[in-house]
């Protein structure tokens, strides 16, 4: 059974490797796979994004361990997520809210409280440690998740902007489609919040033109090669998200861009 | 079998790689888990405070190969250490002292020096692949220690200032526990070397004040949430060490903190 | 059976994570084994470097999966390459050439082109994910390499400068090797591309001095021990190239280096 593993632990200490051991000791047969260990500190927002892009890729059965958990210790629940195909464990604080909606149909909730299966004596400071992981390593033994606690009714969602169409002013009826950078990756390829469906509804069959900073760009491009070296490029990247990128280098450099900067897409 | 590993070559080059390409060729079937890959290159003393608390979250058989070998080449030992639940493999340094020490009882140490179970040629730089990676594969295919040398009575212990209690000249008896920052990790919390059960003897029922840089803590926090947003507060971390954090926030960056500083104890 | 990944992804993102998800889902057996993430990104030599200098430490048998691949959804081939012990699956860019000419005798190469083998829709920034990864698996699980696609003679090879001897104008027929720093390791040591083989041909038995920067090294060093502190010394490492370092220091830092840069050595 496979049991991924995204969180904000970073590799240089030791919690990822400790998180293993714990795994490892319960089931040990199961099979640990990191998705990252470089979510930002702390960063809800960024590790439900790498998870809705990552889970679907494994195997149906596939438990996804996610530790983003800045609310350690406080009262947010430790949760497990049953949907169709896959189990979700992790702090009930929105890490897990991308993932599950992109699941379809309401998943069962179980807020984890049976001491059982926890790791003894239960840190304040590393549920990873002593409750998520016991729990990812138990229920890939075959435990049901209706062992771990009580079904819980709903699930902590995500509050931000999701991109949104706004008339111009002055526009006579002319409408932009706005979005904003939501992920940079190693590539500096700058991933936007406008999904594929979208930009396609919005523009039509028609000319289109995209706004970022002081460039525009007025067509979308089938490669990051389909362009002139060192030029600007839009493209539907391997998040299925229009993403602003630049040939053979890197548009984060290009632009001097960062998270949260507004991205506008104008149909003609 | 587990094999765990820790060292320091990064995750840039392909060290680690190629250690776990030796140890799949001699056996299969083990089961290789990183624990950390990042300390700092020679670090000795970061390496044996990581595998001290690390190695006890593995099942017991656990291999735990570690390697951080400034001496590579030169006339230190490569040793294997059998205590009741693990075994360890890695150079006679120090950085398997403080895990063993943790361990209690007296260990069984050998001297790998049977070529039979090296990768040939022996290289003068790399005895992590050539020497170390083999002996944990055949350990982990059940051959036993003293197959790979003979039996040495010791191990080189590390020397380091561990915390004291120091009376205080105009203090009429007073008394502070002396100890220092010896570890920091990703989020910015600042470890001590004071453990949990010195600190709750030093203090004892009493009121106390923990003094560090310009700053002064009088309570321990139950959880990192537990303080106000941005202030510094006083846990006992997942290391059972006390730790210097800030509330949402890295105490490295607020303290402009970084490790050998000394953190003191004032008992009432 | 084992896949060996070696990429420039980084271990921020979640690509890593997401091609071994797929992996998995098409064969749960595979050993799926990271080599490196850390290639600069589309630096195709370094990639080459790094797996010329780690394929031969896997069992045989093993599949090793190479993306650095900055023409994706160009017209470059993706390739499978068998050699008599193993499987290299990649962009046909040259990333494979090293290890291929060092593996000696003709490999045969197929063109994967059968889609029957790919994960769709296939897109065309992330061939790794949708390409690569499923011939690794599919290879994995035993299906023939000619039911991926066609045969083709050759593969691409990288251009680059090799060392090589020249003749010293004023020099009375004297000659120096010139060579470069190929790689930088993670403890700074610089990797030169004079194989130990062609440094011993050339300077035979007798005296010889090794140029780098404003120093002159005239020993070739057992051990980076085996040399005064923060002094610069020569030697073979585990790439089993001439390195230029610095015992227990970074010669990185002490010649302000990188890659590039010339290496000369003249024999007496």
């Amino acid at each position: 059974m496979i049991i991924t593993l995204l969180t904000d632990f970073g590799l240089c200490d030791n919690f990822a490797g400790v998180i293993k051991g714990v795994i490892l000791g319960i089931n040990a047969k199961a099979d640990i796979v990191d998705i990252s260990h470089s979510v930002k500190p702390g960063d809800i927002f960024q590790g439900a994004f790498l998870l809705e892009s990552s889970y679907k890729y494994f195997p149906a059965g596939t438990i996804h361990l996610v530790i983003v958990d800045p609310g350690v210790g406080s009262k947010r629940h430790a949760i497990i997520a049953k949907t169709g195909r896959y189990y979700f464990v992790g702090p009930d604080n929105g890490v897990l809210s991308l993932a599950l909606k992109a699941e379809g149909k309401a998943a069962d909730i179980v807020s984890i409280t049976n001491q059982e299966f926890f790791l003894k004596p239960v840190s304040s400071t590393f549920h990873g440690r002593d409750i998520f992981a016991p729990a990812a390593a138990y229920l890939s033994r075959g435990i049901s998740i209706t062992e771990f606690g009580t079904l819980q009714k709903s699930y902590k969602s995500l509050k931000f902007n999701r991109p949104r169409i706004i008339s111009l002013p002055a526009g006579k009826g002319k409408k932009i489609l706005q979005g904003r950078i939501v992920y940079i990756d190693r590539f500096g390829n700058l991933i936007t919040d406008i999904r594929e469906e979208l930009f396609r509804k919005f523009v039509g069959k028609g000319k289109f033109r995209i706004y970022f900073k002081n460039k525009v760009i007025d067509r979308v491009s089938k490669s990051y090669a389909d362009a002139k070296k060192d030029k600007p490029l839009a493209i539907f990247g391997s998040f299925a998200n229009l993403e602003i990128s630049v040939s053979r280098g890197s548009a984060r450099d290009y632009f001097r861009a960062k998270e949260g900067l507004g991205v506008r897409v104008a149909a003609e």
